[in-house]
């Protein structure tokens, strides 16, 4: 009388057996037994056991696997916790090599035609139809292994709402949801924010996204490459989950109007060249923050600047989570790599690498003792002057390592020099950063 | 092999057995031997059963009481499913009646020390302490009852971060959330909102935070009511499951700086008197979304411009769930109910129903057959104009009736008429609205 009494209908489920330790058929038996007598779960066919040898672990003895299809009112997560109670009741313990040998392994196949995945439970197992060992007793049981559910990895979702349905079923599931927000035209920057988060995180969600709200009318919005699938590939390879690449329609009706108002992290530097451009990313990543509630959101510190407007609205507006700043990827020659550095001609491009030099060389004066911020400043700048190729240079400043704000006066103590410069014809303007006062590797 | 292999230690829990139909004592038995057979539970020990009256419900016989303490590696959510499984299988019938005769309830009473809180089971029970059929076997079997953690409700939460946290537990354990944000000062048209949200959603929170950034250093901020102990009484009284009152500092750090700006819904009315009070109810709205993640957030159909701006953010942004917009609520003479009434003298507050006489006025005159604006306005002003009391009339606008949108020239279809007029000294500014197309009731 005290919980909600729906009852349930009962599901088809169909569940692998295995032992390699102890009297193995015995096991498998015990474990057919204990579902019989779970109440929930009807056994209505017990496959025969064939032997199989190991799939991944230690070196180990030979597996006896089977399969029993049952009825069942439990839901997954209940079943799962019933089958894992049958293991240790068969000696299986809780502090077992990673799989090593063990005396029983109960594993949902299949539930009726259910897709699931959770941070428990994934089912059908991405790699279900490569193992025999698992799909001839399922056969036997009468499963037409054509009929599994295929599972699309990157599965690719234009749809935002369709997109917010997807990460809340992870979360629902207990998956710790890793964001990683782009425009696009991938790189080793970009796969290193996504192994970041696969690192942290149990499933990834990258965005390819090119913000129109962040372009100014005469910047290169129409040209920006977008080449979908090569990014979708490198997706692929990094282990995302979710692709989510709307159209500019799907994220901005016709009657869009709202925007974030950013603060003085965006004053200056990108901010003074490009007036509107913070306020556009900080209302693009608000939306998929919206959409995507993830644990943790990934980005390079190369848009350093992006990086302090995006964790002061990230505090602002109490977004769930928390925001990852990651290192710079950079070419062999110490290049940042960027999705815009495809724009610069050969020459421009080994040109390009003066930035990293006059980041060096403000970092060698600044360890050699130098504390003088205008000093650092027209050191960087002298060298920037003495290649032919670099058109023009926005800024070069000295700030505050993380949030950028304006150093005080007087000698200065732990700094970040960011430079923006320009290259080639058109220009393509090329963005780049680093600590003065630590011996950070400024090439790879 | 296919899932996490995480083993759980053994939790020990309270079971409450009853049964009123069939062999009362035989279903009881079959109870327990059936938790004594499931994998994961071990039975330790049953309480004698007891013949109790039955609680709620149609009338019905006498039940048979008892319970029993077990160990379990098995989930509350897990338990459940197997307790509902056994019920089934002591015949108890999904379609039954609701609290009405059944061979057999299995409920979980306590789990350890845990208190849990989901759509589908609360542990404890809220009501546990009251009920002697439960209380007197748990006795038997070594609970002190004064031991049972008691649940404060509405619980009041001070803290941003403890308030997401404890909404993201709600959603978690399945419950759908509604949001009532408000600024205290609760009257009969906050509790209508918290009504709604109870109907349509499994807990509901309310808000309680007068925002210093929809005040302009003019007004009323410092003088704005703030009864917190009546609005918590309020609260309970409608259910409310969450209070979270945060203090300014709490919601609003020092480097708070980032805005939700607004567009067209904010421009005219209320936006022409009060130029950054809707930026700051967005942005404040955006926070708490951010924080309760809610289903369904509630506003009143008073502040009708607050509401096509939220919704309109609400849209661009993202933001999850639904707006519900609710009807006003009015005094018996028609008044809108405002926490600003209680500034009124009197004779102001007398006066001022004129607001209703004038909106009451233009509708009289549309459903007779006016359809030019200029003309219905001009007698909604008149009315105005007899109250020697109304100090000033900020506005009388006709608009489209949901999003306010100024209505095209010519004769006008469905519009809402909307007036902001001051009474009193110092003025205070009251607000209504009506639909003048449809004969809703313009008092209770």
């Amino acid at each position: 009388m005290l919980e909600s009494k729906q009852m349930t209908r009962a599901v088809l489920a169909w569940l692998g057996l295995g032992s390699n330790l102890g009297d193995r058929e015995a096991n498998l038996r015990f474990a057919c037994e204990r579902l019989a007598r779970t109440p929930g779960i009807a056994v209505e066919a017990v496959s025969t056991f064939r032997e199989t040898a190991p799939v991944g672990g230690p070196p180990q003895g030979a597996f006896l696997n089977g399969a029993v299809r049952i009825a069942t009112t439990l839901s997954p997560p209940a079943l799962l916790a019933v089958q894992k109670a049958i293991e240790r009741e068969a000696g299986r313990r809780a502090d077992g090599p990673h799989h090593g040998p063990r005396e029983l392994d109960i594993d949902l196949l299949l539930y009726g035609d259910a897709t699931i995945d959770t941070r428990e439970l994934v089912v059908p197992h991405p790699r279900l139809r490569e193992r025999s060992f698992a799909l001839d007793p399922l056969r036997e049981l009468g499963v037409d292994p054509g009929t599994i559910p295929r599972r699309e990895s990157p599965r690719v979702i234009r749809d935002p709402a369709e997109f917010a349905a997807h990460c809340d079923a992870l979360r629902r599931g207990g998956c710790r949801l890793g964001l990683v927000p782009t425009m696009g035209a991938l790189h080793e920057g970009h796969a290193s924010l996504m192994r970041r988060a696969r690192a942290d995180c149990d499933r990834v969600a990258a965005t390819i996204f090119v913000n129109p709200l962040q372009f100014a009318p005469h910047e290169d919005l129409a040209r920006y490459p977008r080449p979908f699938a090569a990014d979708l590939a490198l997706c692929a390879r990094e282990g995302v989950a979710l692709v989510f690449a709307p159209s500019v329609e799907a994220m901005y009706g016709k009657d869009f109007i709202s925007r974030i108002a950013v603060g003085r992290e965006a004053v200056g530097m990108e901010g003074a060249v490009r007036p509107d451009h913070f306020s556009g990313v900080a209302t693009v990543v608000t939306i998929l923050w919206s959409l995507a509630r993830p644990d943790f959101g990934y980005f390079g510190q190369k848009d350093a600047q992006q990086l302090a407007v995006l964790r002061r609205v990230h505090q602002d507006l109490r977004l769930c989570g928390a925001i990852v700043g990651c290192p710079i990827v950079r070419e062999a020659d110490g290049l940042a790599m960027s999705s815009r550095n495809v724009y610069l001609q050969p020459e421009d491009r080994r040109a390009a690498v003066v930035i990293v030099a006059a980041l060096r060389e403000a970092r060698a004066r600044f360890l050699a003792g130098e504390r003088d911020a205008e000093r650092l400043v027209a050191a960087a700048r002298e060298r920037l002057a003495g290649e032919p190729r670099c058109r023009a240079v926005d800024y070069v400043e000295l700030r505050a390592p993380d949030d950028l704000a304006p150093l005080p006066k007087g000698p200065i103590g732990p700094a970040r020099l960011l430079i923006a410069a320009r290259f080639g014809d058109p220009a393509t303007r090329l963005l780049d950063n680093a600590r003065v006062d630590v011996d950070e590797v400024l090439a790879p």
